[in-house]
């Protein structure tokens, strides 16, 4: 009997990702022990082709994106990464080499934050590419940093800089200069803050990743903790290649950054000063009802209004 | 800050659907403790409209069949349901009632099937609906079926019937008469063989589900235990149904049937007897290169011109 290609396809692109417990991704199943003494932290996005990333994107950058993107929810759990399951949705006709190439770039993204492919379906669409990734991690019991936590008086902090990934879509659609091609690289290949969210355990009080947009991220973290807060425009730190653009509403409303954003009490600022991301304070959680207040430096509140990215709005 | 629409729309349809570890679909992952003692199973299915689903078919049954069908991967490994994740890809403008009823159908499920939802991600897509469900399930260490195992001599067994998930995507498109329709709710509504699969640990010496077609699916097994096959055609249990259709290479061909296929041992047969669900011996495995020999009343091997269901042959 001839194989089918589906299976031909799985077994020539698939298997070589594929790590302890995924059986070759020859069964119904992956079966694994999991660590013991740990939590398990599990989380799944979906990515679409025109949505998500451009039409014509080359294909391991795309491959490296969907799995950046779920390092960095594990990032925002302060977990450490185990493995992952993926359903892959491609067009009849889709290249071989786009198949080749969107592996290339999962097995470099393995091979750089060590975790391995346990299972997960292929299926043709009449639509564009349609990606979904499971990622699980694991941490020590009790551990895991939540959204909820975020207490008066408790600093804001992000990681890095913001606004790189609005105005780097912009830069790859070709509507925005982008001399260095910084921009463009920050929005296609993100940094998922996998060693600071491990260490900010025991420090910071509440933390999520900046996928959706800065503003509506704080806003998240208001409504889990039960406060408001209050950040300052003038400190939130933006890249020079994104400050040249003066669009500082974009920056602090776009989506796409995956940075970290959290909430350190004062007393535990000084456990920061021995990470080696960099770190900026922003603001400050206050007591109030949970609405973000963006304070520019006139000392007047900036009207922001869009929230930050939905898929359903408007 | 008004709640954007797409965090409206978790809150109001999914939340609902949440267990514990899920944390209310409020953290970027959900975070959880395996039962102690147990290994872990896991599974990822995609499901899209146009290509798994008829368009128009009601959501209730669209959400209830994309459980089912992971449902029937754990049952093929023999565990025990524990929870999911899922990622919805919905067009803009996808009627509220649409999801109301979609996760009115997974509410029902999960209390048959004693599961609950741990996460995901809700985007849009210019495409057909794109669906994505990880399934988590437990078996104690050592007992989970596998597609390997298989030996010369072993019995090949099926559950319930085998071809009413073709002949049910004919009659749910209007193309085959079904006036009672069975055909069609077999086709639309699958049953995980859960308790089935539990039992066969210990029992079957390899296993999988018929999601792809009897031939084919029993094709893996030989491949998997490095085995031939010879299934006897006139022993392949048929609904009155379809056999009624006088259909059979497509009911030995067609996918969707969801039932379980699997090897036993003759010193095992006894131990099937006290199993209520309905089982037949087909056919056995025999020493020599993994083929299928599907054989007619006279005797005679009948020619399968295709071994089953691809997504990317032809």
């Amino acid at each position: 009997m001839i194989l089918p290609t589906e299976f031909a396809m799985i077994a020539r692109h698939f298997r070589p990702l594929a790590g302890p417990g995924a059986l070759d991704l020859g069964d119904d199943a992956a079966v694994f022990t999991p660590p013991a003494g740990c939590e398990l932290v599990i989380a799944a996005d979906a990515m679409v082709e025109g949505v998500h990333f451009l039409p014509g994107t080359a294909a391991d950058l795309v491959g490296r994106k969907l799995l950046r993107t779920n390092l960095s929810d594990l990032a925002a759990m302060g977990a450490t990464p185990y493995g992952y399951l993926m359903t892959v949705s491609l067009p009849r006709g889709n290249p071989d080499a786009w198949l080749a190439a969107f592996v290339a770039g999962l097995a470099a993204d393995q091979a750089e934050f060590s975790l391995h492919l346990l299972g997960g379906d292929t299926t043709s669409t009449p639509g564009p590419i349609s990606l979904s990734l499971t990622i699980l991690g694991t941490v020590a019991p009790g551990t895991a940093l939540h959204r909820r936590g975020a207490a008066p008086g408790d600093g804001i902090w992000v990681s890095g800089t913001i606004g790189d990934g609005i105005l780097g879509l912009d830069a790859a659609r070709g509507e925005l200069a982008d001399p260095d091609g910084y921009l463009a690289g920050r929005y296609r290949l993100p940094t998922p803050r996998l060693a600071l969210g491990h260490s900010l355990r025991g420090i910071a009080s509440a933390a999520m990743d900046v996928s959706d947009g800065l503003v509506q991220e704080v806003g998240h973290l208001c409504r889990a903790g039960g406060v408001a807060a209050e950040i300052r425009a003038a400190d939130v730190p933006l890249s020079p290649q994104a400050r040249a653009t003066d669009r500082l509403i974009d920056c602090l409303t776009g989506g796409d950054d995956y940075e970290l954003v959290f909430a350190v009490p004062a007393a535990h600022e000084a456990a920061l000063r021995g990470l080696t991301t960099p770190l900026t304070c922003i603001g400050h959680f206050r007591e109030g009802p949970p609405e973000v207040a963006v304070i520019g430096a006139d000392g007047r509140a900036i009207d922001i209004a869009s929230g930050g990215w939905s898929h359903f709005s408007g």
